[in-house]
C-alpha cells in the first residue's frame, strides 16, 4: 500500500500565477521572517521564545522558559514549512541552519524521549498530568509532523530519529495496558500525526496508537474527569469550555457517537483528519461514513463563505448550526487550514469535486486572507464585516484585529500558513490508481508516472484572475492513463478542448475524466467561466438573511472603506445592478476587482424616523476577500444587502 | 423654592387602563413577591439574602452575609417601592411591617452612622477602602432614597433620621477638607439621593456634598488611582473596565468635560439625573447645558428603538455611538429606568415634548419588558432578538435569558421596576409655574393647586391600545390655568377639542398649551391618532440596515416564534405590504396586534448558492415588544427586513 497519494513535494513545481506567486512570498519571506520571529528577532513584535527555550532545555544558554506551554509546536510547524521549502528549492544555509536546530532539539529531549521545553523547564514533575488543558502530545505532533517532513525532504533521520524516540515512549505510556494512561490529549494533532509517521516508518505500532486515542476518546469513565479528580480539581471546568462542557474537546462522547461539530474548531478538524486518515489506511468503511457525516454537517451548517469555521471567539467553537455571524466570525485561520487538510484527505477516500470545491473555497479566502502581501503580518481571527472603531471597543471582538499582526503571543497560525503554502503541490494534484486527478488551478507542473512511463503535465494559466488553463502532457512515451480535472462547483458551463477539438465532458463526481492513450504534446484547454456571482446563504443563516455575497471563480469579494468610503452598511445592491469584472494590475499585487453601482442611504436627521430616506446611487468597488486590509485600516464589509 | 415639580404621590391616582393596570400589579403582587425574593421564601429563585443580612448585623440571627457587596440596595429599592405603594394606597400590614424592617435596620446601623451590611460582617476593617469597586455610597444612597420615601409616604422620621445619620457621616467623611478623603463612588446613585435628601429636610449640606462628588469626579490626580495605590494594587483594573478604563465610571475626565455617555450605563444615567437635579436646584446654567449636551448625545446616537441603553455586555456599558446590536443588546432593564429617570427631571428644567417622548418610548418598551404579565419574572437584559438556541450557546449573549427569570444573584432590576412603577404618578404629570402639564397618557386623576384653588384633573382613556384621551376638569370654582397636554412625537396629525369643540392647537415644544379660565366641568379631548408606522434607523446603525421596526403609538412591535413559526429572520415585509391593527382582548391580557403579509424565504439545498430562492406568502403577526415571552420560550425578533 502507498501513502498518501499526493505526489512527492518535489515532483510538484508552481511556478507561475497567482498561487506559485503566494507559495514563493512564504518560501522567500514568511519563512526567513518566521525564523527571526522565533528567535525573538522581530521589534515590535509579541515575543515567541521558541528558540530560545529549547537551547535553555538543551543547556546551551541559561534562562527562563518563555510563553504558553504549547510554545514549541510553533517552532515544530516553522520547521515542518522549512523542510517543504528544502524539498521544493534545496538550499544549503537553510539546510545547515535546520541541522544546528534539529541538535539543539535533540540535546534538550530528555532520556527516554521527552521533549516538551515547557514541562522540562517549568513543571518537569507533572508529565503527562493534565491532558485535558496542556497539549503535551499535541506538541509532540507537531515535531512529529516536522520530523516526517525533515527525513522526506532531505533523506537525513536526525529529527525523524528524535521523533521516533518520542512517538515510542507515548506509546510505551498510553494504551490499554495495567501499566498505561488511557488518556489521549485535549488539542487533537497527535493522531494524524501518527499516521503520518506510520505511513513514512511502516510502524504500524503507530497507526494503531493514533486509533487507539480516536477510539478511547469520550469514553467512559471519562478519562478527563479521571484525571482532574487525581489533580484535586472540584470539577469546574476552565473558561473556555463555557456551554460544550468535554465536548469542547469532542471528549464528552465517543468520536464514532458524534452527529455534529462540536468544541474548538481548530481541534475537531484535526481530530476529522485523523478519522479520514485511518478510514483510509485501515479501510475502514464505518469510520469513513462517520467522517463523512461529520464533514457533511460542516459544510451544510457551519462553513462560512470564506471557507473558515468556528464562529465562537470564546473557545474558539463552533455554534449552533446557520449561527454564521459577520462582525462577530472568529473563523481562526488555523481552522479553515483544518477545512482545507479534511477536504484534501476526503478526497484520496473517494475522488468528489465537490470536496474539492470546499478545499479550493477556504484556501482562496479565509486562509489566504491570514496573510498580508508582504508576508510580514497575519491574521488569526477573520472576520467578514470589521467597522475598527467598533472591533476595537466591543469585548466579544476583542480578539479581532483590525490589521495584521507581526506575530502573536498564541502564535499557532502563522506557522501553519507556512506549512501548508510551502507544501501546496501536495493539495494541488494526486496520484490515482489510473493516473492523475488535477483540484487546484496553479501556473506550473507536475511529475508523476503512469505505469512505468514518467510523465510531465504542464499547467499554463492566469488562474483564478483568468478563466483559462492550458495542460501540455508530456509523457516519455505514448501512454494511457486517465487524466481528471476538477470542474469547479461555481462554475455552470466548463468547456474542454483536447488538442483543440471541443470535447464532451465526462463528469464523474464533479471530474472532467479523459481516458486514452496520452502521447507526448497533447493538449488540453479547461476553460472555468467566471462571471461574477450573487451567492446567497440559506434562509437559516440569520446574519445573512437578504445579503449577498459576491463571488468571482473561487474568489469571495468584499468592499473595503478605501474604495467605498466610511460606513459600509448604508450600501445596499440593486437586484438589476449590473457588476463588472476588471483585472487592476496595480492594485493589490494585480487583481480582479468587482465594479458597480449601488445605493447608499445617507445619514439621516434623527435616530428613528418614519420618513424612507431616499438612497442616492454611489459606485461600488470590490476586492478579493484575500487581499482585504493591506492598505490601512477601514471597514469591510463582505455580505452587501440586496434591494 | 419648591421641589420637586412632581404633584404628591397621593394627588395622582392612576384607576384604569393599561399603565393603571401595571402599577395594580406591581402593588397587589410585585412588592409582596419581591419581600418574599428578599425574604429567601420562593423557591427556585436565586438566594436574595437581604433581610437575613440585616437581621445578622442587627443581632437578630446569627448567620453570614450572604450575596454580593451591594445587596443592600436591593432591600432599599424595596422599601423606596413599598413607601411609594403606602403613600397611594395605605395599609396597615405592610406599614407595620416597614416599621418592623426599619427596626432592624436601623439597630443594624453603627453608632457613628455607618450603615452596610457586606461591610460590617465581612470586611469591617476597609470600610470607604476600595470606592471604586465596592459600591458603599451607592448603597448608601440607595438607603437615603428609601428614607425619604418612607417619610415622604408616612410622615414618620423612622428611616428618615437613620439615613440622615448615614448622610451626615458621610458629609464628614468625603470632602476636600484635611482630615476628609477626597474620593466618590464608583457607580453614581448618592448624588441624586442627596438631592432627595436636601429637598425634603431643606439641609442644603446634602446638595452641596452631592455637587463636591460630582465636582471631583475624574479629577486630577485621579481619586481612584490613589486609593488602588494606596491598596497595593499594581495599576490594573478590573476585567469589566475592558477598553474604558476608568470612563467605565465616568472618572476618566471631570464630568463637566464629558462630551459623550460612557461607560456603565446606569452610572452613566445615574450621574447624569444627579447632575439636571443640581442644574435644577442650583440654577446652573452651564451644568444643565452639559447635562442637555450629553442627554442630545444619548438620545441620537445610543438609544435602541425600545428606549434602551448600554449594548455592550461587558461592563454594562454604553458602546460606539450607533453600535446597537439587536441580539446582543444588552439594554439592562435599569439602565432604561435611567432614561426615564433623566428624561423626566429634563422636564422639570425645561417643558420639551421630546424629552417626554423618550421617557414614553423606554417606559413602555424596555422597561415593561422586564417584568413578566404576571409580575413575577423579570428580564435584567432586553435584546432586540433572540434565538433561544444561539443566546444560550454563543458567550457573548451569557447573561441574555431567553425566559424572564423569578430574582437575580444580582437583582437590581426587580425593585427598580417596583419603584417606578409604584410612583408612576410623578412621570405622569408636572405641576408647572402656572397650572399643570400632563406627560403621559394613562386612566386616572390628578388633584393640584391652580393659585389656591384645588383642581381635580380626570383622564378618561384606553391609550395606548386606544388614540384618544378625555379629560373632565373639576376647579372648585372658576380659575384660570394653562394646561399642557404633551403632543406624542410619533403622532402625526393630533386633534383637540375643547367642549366638544375642535381646537387649533397652540403647540408650544411639543405641548399642546390650553390657558383660559376653566369652569368646572369643562372637557378637554385630545386625539392621538396611532397608525402602523414603519420607523428605520437612521443609516449609520448597522444593524438595523435595510430594516423596519413596526410601532403603533408608543408601543414597538416584534414578532414572537408562537404566532409566526421559528426562523424569523427568514421573514421579510414587502414595502407595499398592508398591515392592520387590531384589539384582541384575550391575548395577552388584552392588547392590540398588528398583522399583515410578510414574505418567507425557504430553507434552501445548499448551504451557498447562486439560485435567487422564490419566497412564499406568510401571515404576520407582531405582539407589543414590552409583552414579549410571556407564552414561553421562542424566537423573538424586532427588526424586520423591508423588502
Amino acid at each position: 500500500m502507498s501513502y498518501p497519494t499526493s505526489l512527492p513535494l518535489p515532483s510538484v513545481k508552481l511556478d507561475h500565477g497567482f498561487l506559485a506567486g503566494r507559495a514563493r512570498l512564504v518560501r522567500d519571506t514568511v519563512i526567513p521572517w518566521q525564523w527571526e520571529a522565533l528567535n525573538d528577532r522581530i521589534a515590535g513584535a509579541e515575543r515567541s521564545g521558541c528558540v530560545h527555550n529549547f537551547q535553555v532545555a538543551a543547556g546551551e544558554k541559561a534562562g527562563k522558559f518563555h510563553g504558553l506551554f504549547w510554545q514549541d509546536s510553533d517552532l515544530a510547524k516553522w520547521i515542518e514549512a522549512a523542510s517543504y521549502r528544502l524539498a521544493t528549492h534545496p538550499d544549503a544555509t537553510l539546510e545547515a541552519e535546520l541541522d544546528r536546530l534539529i541538535a539543539t532539539i535533540a540535546k534538550a529531549q530528555q532520556a527516554d524521549g521527552y521533549l516538551n521545553t515547557y514541562f522540562q523547564l517549568v513543571e518537569p514533575a507533572n508529565r503527562w498530568a493534565n491532558l485535558r488543558d496542556c497539549h503535551e502530545l499535541y506538541v509532540a505532533g507537531h515535531f512529529i509532523e516536522a520530523g516526517v517532513a525533515h527525513f522526506t525532504a532531505t533523506g537525513q533521520r536526525s529529527l525523524l530519529d528524535v521523533v521516533c524516540k518520542l512517538a515510542d515512549l507515548i506509546g510505551r505510556t498510553f494504551g490499554p495496558g495495567p501499566d498505561q494512561v488511557p488518556g489521549y490529549c485535549g488539542h487533537e494533532e497527535i493522531e494524524l500525526a501518527l499516521v503520518k509517521l506510520a505511513r513514512v516508518t511502516g510502524g504500524e505500532r503507530y497507526r494503531d496508537l493514533a486509533l487507539y486515542f480516536i477510539e478511547q476518546r469520550g469514553q467512559s469513565p471519562n478519562y478527563f474527569e479521571l484525571e482532574a479528580k487525581r489533580r484535586g480539581e472540584d470539577g469546574k471546568l476552565p473558561w473556555h469550555m463555557h456551554h460544550d462542557g468535554l465536548g469542547t474537546l469532542q471528549a464528552a462522547r465517543p468520536v464514532r457517537d458524534l452527529a455534529e461539530p462540536v468544541g474548538h474548531a481548530v481541534r475537531m478538524m484535526y481530530l476529522l483528519a485523523a478519522m479520514i486518515d485511518l478510514a483510509h489506511d485501515r479501510k475502514d468503511a464505518a469510520l469513513a461514513e462517520q467522517s463523512r457525516g461529520l464533514w457533511s454537517a460542516i459544510v451544510q451548517q457551519h462553513l462560512y463563505v470564506t471557507g473558515g469555521v468556528g464562529p465562537e471567539p470564546h473557545g474558539e467553537k463552533f455554534g449552533e448550526p446557520f449561527d454564521l455571524p459577520a462582525d462577530r466570525a472568529y473563523a481562526e485561520t488555523c481552522a479553515a487550514i483544518g477545512v482545507v487538510m479534511c477536504a484534501r484527505r476526503l478526497l484520496d477516500l473517494d475522488l468528489r469535486g465537490a470536496d474539492a470545491d470546499v478545499m479550493e473555497r477556504a484556501l482562496y479566502n479565509n486562509v489566504l486572507a491570514g496573510l498580508a502581501l508582504d508576508g510580514r503580518t497575519y491574521f488569526y481571527v477573520n472576520p467578514l464585516e470589521v467597522v475598527p472603531t467598533v472591533a476595537k471597543r466591543r469585548y466579544e471582538c476583542h480578539l479581532v484585529k483590525t490589521q495584521r499582526v507581526p506575530w502573536f503571543g498564541c502564535a499557532c497560525c502563522p506557522p501553519n500558513v507556512a506549512r501548508l503554502f510551502a507544501s501546496l503541490g501536495a493539495y494541488a494534484c494526486s496520484q490515482t490508481p489510473d493516473g492523475l486527478a488535477v483540484h487546484l488551478y496553479a501556473g506550473g507542473e507536475a511529475r508523476f508516472k503512469a505505469g512505468n512511463v514518467p510523465v510531465r503535465l504542464r499547467a499554463q494559466t492566469e488562474y483564478p484572475w483568468q478563466d483559462r488553463v492550458e495542460f501540455r502532457i508530456e509523457p516519455a512515451q505514448a501512454v494511457e492513463f486517465t487524466l481528471q480535472l476538477r470542474l469547479p462547483g461555481w462554475c455552470r458551463a466548463p468547456r474542454l478542448t483536447l488538442n483543440g477539438a471541443v470535447q464532451e465532458i465526462e463528469n464523474v463526481a464533479g471530474y472532467a475524466r479523459l481516458r486514452r492513450v496520452w502521447q507526448p504534446g497533447d493538449r488540453v484547454g479547461l476553460e472555468v467561466p467566471m462571471p461574477v456571482e450573487r451567492v446567497r446563504a440559506d434562509a437559516r443563516v440569520f446574519a445573512a438573511a437578504g445579503q449577498v455575497a459576491l463571488q468571482r471563480g473561487p474568489m469571495v469579494y468584499c468592499l473595503e472603506e478605501v474604495d467605498n468610503g466610511p460606513q459600509l452598511s448604508a450600501l445596499s445592491l440593486p437586484r438589476t445592478a449590473k457588476l463588472e469584472a476588471r483585472f487592476v494590475a496595480d492594485l493589490l499585487g494585480g487583481c480582479v476587482v468587482i465594479e458597480g453601482t449601488a445605493l447608499r442611504t445617507p445619514a439621516g436627521e434623527a435616530l428613528y424616523s418614519t420618513e424612507t430616506p431616499t438612497p442616492a446611487v454611489a459606485p461600488l468597488r470590490a476586492v478579493p476577500y484575500a487581499l482585504w486590509a493591506n492598505r490601512g485600516e477601514g471597514e469591510m464589509r463582505l455580505w452587501l444587502r440586496e434591494t
